[in-house]
């Protein structure tokens, strides 16, 4: 990314309490004066030429110009028939890898204290192929597909972000004992790229073991890499550890620099445009974005922001256990972050 | 199963520590005069006639005559290149359904209190299928296999399992928004089995999302009915709540009451031998069985003796915070079962 001037990302505001938690960011960032400049796109799911489902061509088209997207939550009724447009996005720009930082929040009390890791989830096949098929009446089949190139990938990738960030160890979570041609290669995949990480801690877990260490320990963790369904449950169960979706952030990462950050809560109908939202996940997801664009400084300002009105307890919305708005909530942070100059 | 008389069950020891724990729940039946009489076989990997993986046949008459049997645990040498003999057992006698109940222990001290709901896992298909492909070089598929009738049969037991055991709600645990034919399938017959049982509140719920909330608040939940991997996960996640594998009591149940309970903690070959190992996992699995085999008397006794045990914290396994040895451990619960008297 050029250093100094203004870049342009991609803004997808998203349904429900998606465009307020957007607007909570977008005042945020300018309270920082981070040098971005949005380009706010919808994104609904259409139908292309050849009848298959698509995003719209304008928020491809300016994906494919920025590179850099921020994305707030979509809705997918399973009744309306189109997959999940989450999902198309990941596969649209080949987003491999999807990383969630998970850290205990100072000042929002869990039963856990210390919860510092990430997961890092292959994005693309897996048991989200989407290759199903009745073999006879009341017979079904759902294809996992583990290929050679993916598996590698993501652990470079993994490998990659531990030596990027200063992680002492990596740990592959398979289920090899039980899919051993297809987790097998994955894991295989994990120690080849290991061996060129000597200084990084390799070790390999069973999914069913991780999940038990995990919820009597999360601390013994570091990164952990993993084919995409494990990752989906994984990333859930630890957002679960440090407070939910709410304070979690995501990042889908692709080649050439090529990313798309969200918060993975939902819509919330049922608060939508009640100025309730809590857009501290949506927050944090474009403080990774800041980091990933090399805007580190911008970043720790805004995430130090968020974190202290969090610590201190005094503006916080309903479901962080406070009683203000969402234009409250940011207004607070858009504070602090100007008392920073 | 006959009243009065005496019950001959198969004991299969296992490996490890399998033999030392086995002994100890031999002794406390002993003291509380349960009507069993032990019939040991051991099982290891053999090649059948076809050159296809069996268990040992005087292990296979042995449970086809008695249909109740008792297992610690087996060592699977993954280089052995034989399958899990768990899975064997599970699969030769066709035990469909795999039941963890996951109370807490009280005096045992987890981040989690008054947790109390079983996980009914499929236990003979989805992605334990064992059927994998290399498409081409690189290119791996797993094959998950969800059948209507394996669907329906464990979505019935689960029901029963609540009717039987006074217990208010099931809840299906699916990802059929990504799965949509497979675990579409699985969550169509829970539904319409629900409707034979009004009286049982049904919910589903994304696995990714019982994750979740089972790490926020697991009181929420009451009986869980999953695919066979996701109850591998869940079982395990929900077993770290109250206390890990060396206390959560396991049965695999099939067909005309035939059913193996198990242990499913590792044979923990460093301290086999050594007078240390924990064998509540195993005394409170053959606790469920004496409930299956409907001695509710003897069964209520043994596990009054082993929590009340527990709960005082006097004489206690080195994993239980204690230093005392496993036949310590093991004649504090003879005594009071004797004191019942
Ligand atoms: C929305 C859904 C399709 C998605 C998934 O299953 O990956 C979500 O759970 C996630 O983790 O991003
Ligand atoms: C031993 C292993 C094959 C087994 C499984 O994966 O089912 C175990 O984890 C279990 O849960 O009983």
């Amino acid at each position: 990314f050029g250093s100094g001037g203004m870049q342009t990302v991609t803004l997808i505001p998203g349904d429900g309490i998606g465009p307020e938690i957007s607007t909570a960011v977008m005042k945020i960032f300018e309270a920082a004066k981070a040098p971005i400049q949005w380009e706010e796109k919808n994104v609904t799911a259409i139908k292309g030429p050849g009848g298959k489902w698509i995003i719209p061509p304008e928020a491809k088209e300016s994906m494919d110009k920025n590179k850099i997207g921020l994305k707030g939550p979509l809705k997918t009724p399973i009744a309306a028939g189109h997959p999940s447009m989450n999902l198309l996005l990941r596969k649209t720009f080949d987003l491999y890898a999807n990383v969630r930082p998970c850290m205990s929040i100072e000042g929002y009390k869990t039963p856990y204290t210390d919860v510092d890791l990430v997961t890092i989830r292959e994005n693309t096949e897996g048991e989200y192929s989407g290759i199903e098929h009745t073999i006879v009446d009341g017979v079904v089949q759902s294809i996992k597909l583990i290929t050679e190139d993916a598996s590698r990938k993501i652990a470079e990738y993994a490998f990659e972000y531990a030596k990027n960030n200063q992680r002492a160890s990596v740990t592959a979570v398979h289920k090899a004992n039980i899919m051993r041609m297809s987790d097998g290669l994955f894991l295989r995949k994990c120690r080849q790229v290991a061996e060129n990480y000597r200084d990084i801690k390799f070790t390999e877990m069973y999914l069913d073991t991780v999940c038990l260490n995990m919820v009597q320990d999360p601390t013994q963790f570091d990164v952990l890499v993993m084919p995409n369904l494990y990752g989906d449950i994984l990333s859930d169960l630890c957002a679960g550890l440090i407070g939910g979706l709410g304070v979690t952030p995501s990042g889908n990462i692709g080649a050439n620099n090529v990313a798309i950050f969200e918060s993975v809560h939902g819509t919330a109908p049922d608060i939508a445009g009640l100025d309730l939202a809590n857009p501290t996940a949506l927050l944090l997801s474009a403080v990774m974005m800041l980091r990933h664009m090399g805007m580190h400084d911008y970043s720790k300002k805004i995430e130090t922001a968020c974190f202290n009105t969090i610590r201190d307890k005094k503006v916080l919305t309903g479901d962080l256990g406070g009683k203000s708005k969402c234009s409250e909530f940011t207004a607070e942070i858009c504070q602090r972050v100007r008392d920073m100059d």
